[in-house]
């Protein structure tokens, strides 16, 4: 095991990009309905809009502005937004509670399972997600994804990169920071983390936008480690 | 699937006694020790006695009589207790932290791990249990345990019999009282989540006391299901 990682006992993880492909899962349910109710729509701008109010949403409950709601929820008001934004007015509310819940059906990267099997062997492998609960077990499930446990927003009541959300996951295995690694494909996450004093795993996701985007994959000696997937983090962590 | 079963999209677990035998896991570990420190101890009463003063522990935080702990720390205290009272005073600090987590260490009974993964394959599996969220996970990892999801008094800051534990975990999956099951292997913990609408079942562990006892194992019709044992419940559910 590389040196610097020596003493963890727990990994948690970045759900949204880091995980799962959020993307191509929208893209291509939209996709689906576009074709299925004759809608003219470009599928991928609607995926990064509907993803694009999440931020400003969690943003307004972290300072007070808002009072705490389940991702679900901050989804479900974004979609009505978004549908008006692209002139969608069609869709019944059947079909929009159905598509809503796209972010509990999001595909895992093509390494995620299996990296997160060989991770498990050797650490407690967690979520660490603003999304909530029931989301992260349905995708889970969906998903085959083999977590120990599930830390979400509403085990903390609070959203990344509020320090609660770090500190109170190490709290509740009874784990000093030191002993958890975040990680995550975004840096601010990490940078988060680390600030309360977790180690730090950068994992480079590409396509997490898309195929024609230049996102920041840069390694950064700030971090614990730095990794091209969960199979290369496998692979450094001795596992 | 019983028919007054039907709707249940969750089934949490009562965790000692119900899933893992503490009795019989503690009572070993001590019989252990005794040998190799060279003890005289009765490692069943010794079991017994640990665990007669969780009950009591846990009362005075419901009653609001003491701040929440976890039950690492309730264990702890009781132990010293209980160390006092069996007269045992040769104990470093080193093997009573170790021996303090001999209830991260509780063995499944025989059909837990294997009922456990039949459930699984069409419920959604979580603990609800007045441990502590290091203390399941670790048990889980050790035994062998697939849950889906984790709650535990720590997620919540309460303990059964509180309502705050049954309508906190069906709040957190999204999912009525009524889609939730309560599976335990005692009558009190039960009606305790029939009284919030969940659904119930009780599962028979005639040994949780060890061999010589007489538990309560009779079947009642107030609960939605009575079971042999977590293979028998699969069954009943069509898992």
């Amino acid at each position: 095991m590389n040196a610097q990682a020596s003493g963890t006992k727990a990994l948690v993880f970045d759900v949204f990009g880091t995980v799962v492909d959020w993307h191509g899962s929208v893209a291509r349910e939209m996709r689906e309905l576009a074709k299925a109710r004759g809608l003219r729509l470009n599928a991928a701008k609607f995926a990064k809009a509907w993803r694009a109010g999440y931020r400003p949403a969690m943003d307004r409950v972290r300072s007070g502005e808002a009072p705490f709601e389940k991702i679900d929820a901050i989804h479900r008001a974004i979609l009505e937004e978004v549908l008006r934004k692209f002139k969608i007015a069609t869709l019944t509310e059947e079909e929009k509670a159905h598509l809503n819940l796209v972010w509990h059906r999001l595909k895992p990267w093509p390494d995620s399972p299996r990296g997160l099997k060989r991770l498990k062997s050797k650490f407690i492998i967690a979520t660490l997600s603003n999304g909530n609960t029931g989301l992260l077990v349905d995708m889970a499930k969906h998903g085959g994804l083999p977590w120990d446990c599930i830390f979400s927003s509403d085990t903390f009541k609070h959203f990344k990169p509020d320090p609660e959300m770090y500190l109170g996951a190490a709290d509740m295995l009874s784990l000093k920071p030191e002993e958890v690694m975040m990680v995550a494909s975004h840096k601010a996450d990490l940078r988060a983390a680390a600030q309360c004093g977790l180690k730090t795993a950068f994992v480079k996701r590409p396509h997490e936008y898309g195929r024609n985007n230049n996102p920041d994959l840069a390694s950064e000696a700030e971090f614990t480690l730095n990794a091209e997937s969960f199979l290369d983090l496998a692979e450094q962590l001795g596992c």
